[in-house]
């Protein structure tokens, strides 16, 4: 075989794994939220479902959701978790705390449940934000299941306004009317329109605050950034509430912004699912 | 050459590519605590330990362990530590609380040191839990490097029941008599079996934690989650003690159920070391 | 063709295809820093700055400059601004907190600009330390700019003294006159020499101090840790005044062991930029 024959080759592979490279890459940067969904079927979850009663389900973002029928009194109370609660869903992720508590949102209003405890680790598996340990009480383990089911189910959903790139990310959240999750986590008027807008690196969160300030007339309700209100998280987020028109024009406002920063930063931000707002 | 065999060559070449990645990636997931492991020959740590006399040596979990003879007045002063600590013992990881302060535990058992300082950044290389700094206040330097030398050698071992995969990890421990470094560290009363389970993300530390104390008699000592007791890590984490028999139960029991969890949200989740509960 | 061509063939491309990836490996090591820089080229900015008024650069560790020349009233009051600042420039990035802190002080020396905010979160895209978030307060919108784009060239030679390896990161700092930023972020007496040495995993740091502290005549002016004066980072910092010439040696004794203790854990740091110390 001459040499020539040989460089061709050498070179027809090495374009292929390059090919094959690139499109690893794509999926690599930091919307590795995606990575673990369906990499298990249907079947194994069933599988695992009846050797373990309390798993439910595992979706995006490293997310999974759990239910304990008779939460040990011992371990209830370590928890500061209230007697009457005899059942406890828990929904818990690596990346993302805005989709899960947006999510636990939808499920308390769809079920008979509480939120008894929402925590937020510096997480994101590297990158710039938080994890989160949504916990719902119950009195029956029927209710329970059932939150934590509607939450999982809703995270593709919320999902669709989380951008991401190497660099950073965004995200737009948007309820025409917040409920109890919103209300224990952010402090948002049960009832009312409730949007909000993260922006990480938080400078990047900082200019869609005041974009989405002067672009509609809506009530500021917090204001969160590394020092202050995040778990050090290199984010800055506005919380806003008011008419659910003006909520929305804040959230498009503040998003058209921060995907053109961020896009300065790295690669084009894109959503983790298809956007909803 | 025929286009069909330089097909099968490609492809030949491309099985070998990819059976080399498999097993890099097998190394490359959450469990890089190995990464630097052995990396520096014997000889080269001679060499360094020669240079600076204030180094010990280095293991897995990109832990080092460091010594200073006599602690500049000044520093020891801003680190808060006691005048009749001359020297100390450094013992610092990027990956790794548990397995640390266990080994440390032994080696204050080991040595005429004390412990002085437990201090956990939230770290391990963007996964979910902590680094650990260490900090041993000895009179004579020879015990500085006693209790420090007997810590590095006993990581292998602490290190046997964490197991990780790309979505978390689990974390257990178990000692027959507690000492000071886990009653400093944790509470552990000293002298009686002490355990701990901690699950990552947090969600399935809550789930193990309830299986613990319903799987035998045990002592809850302690309860941490992500707002409260850990460094903002995204951990459940039960710290138990009792009768050593109960103990291990407890761990063994957990370890089973969040073996599976672990697993419903990527690969198997498997032993940095070898199992040694 | 005969297997034994295949056999070598097959080889060639393994060959050159691990060259190519260990090449690859040395960019992917911790110094990340340097991985969205120049992404987009100055055609792109220019155009990014007329579609968003706020946008002024992009630099090294995903760092961006930005300003708003006309805060919103409540925006700035959830924010804890005073009312007396119109303008304010947004300094933040991923990675790094003392370039940006030492270049910050830099910009406020060559503006009419003050510090308004300086907040750490925990960050390095899963490296050992902090991002940051800094904010100029300025009357007019012309002073923010400047401060922001004097900050942007600064980082280039302020990246300088930041050593990084798989393992970790060291990072010293020296201005031979700090100013307000550093008065601010660390309590340096304006207008004396200051000086910082950073050692990740933390108890390289720790033997820095010393080192530091034991090479020449300084005042200690604070320490950090990964519990007490950090973001939880795995840091141990040493925060430096005194004559000019004595602030300069104690960085370089410090630097000269640090290198080689982080260089025991991985491949040998190098500098992200140039060193200027």
């Amino acid at each position: 075989m001459e040499e020539q024959k040989i460089n061709d080759l050498v070179n027809e592979v090495m374009n292929r794994i390059k090919d094959a490279e690139s499109s690893n890459e794509t999926e690599n940067n930091e919307k590795n939220v995606e990575k673990s969904e369906n990499k298990k079927g249907g079947e194994a979850k069933l599988n695992l479902a009846n050797e373990v009663t309390e798993f439910i389900g595992t979706t995006i973002g490293d997310t999974i959701g759990l239910v304990i029928a008779n939460v040990d009194p011992q371990l209830r109370e370590m928890m500061g978790i209230d007697k009457k609660y005899r059942s406890i869903g828990i929904f818990s992720a690596r990346t993302g705390a805005g989709p899960q508590i947006y999510a636990a949102d939808e499920a308390v209003k769809a079920s008979n449940t509480e939120i008894v405890k929402i925590e937020l680790p510096r997480d994101t598996k590297g990158g710039a934000g938080h994890g989160s340990l949504i916990i719902f009480g119950a009195e029956e383990v029927s209710d329970a299941r059932r939150a934590v089911q509607v939450a999982l189910d809703d995270l593709e959903r919320t999902f669709g306004d989380v951008y991401a790139n190497d660099a950073g990310h965004l995200e737009f959240q948007y309820s025409a009317r917040a409920s109890k999750a919103l209300n224990e986590a952010f402090g948002a008027p049960e009832g009312k329109a409730f949007g909000i807008s993260v922006g990480a690196p938080a400078g990047i969160g900082v200019i869609m605050a005041d974009v989405a300030v002067k672009a509609a007339t809506i009530d500021v309700v917090g204001y969160a950034s590394p020092a202050d209100g995040t778990s050090l998280t290199n984010e800055s987020i506005l919380f806003f509430s008011g008419d659910s028109g003006a909520v929305r024009q804040a959230v498009v406002a503040a998003r058209e912004v921060g995907l053109k920063l961020l896009g300065s930063l790295g690669d084009k931000p894109e959503s983790v699912t298809t956007p909803y707002i």
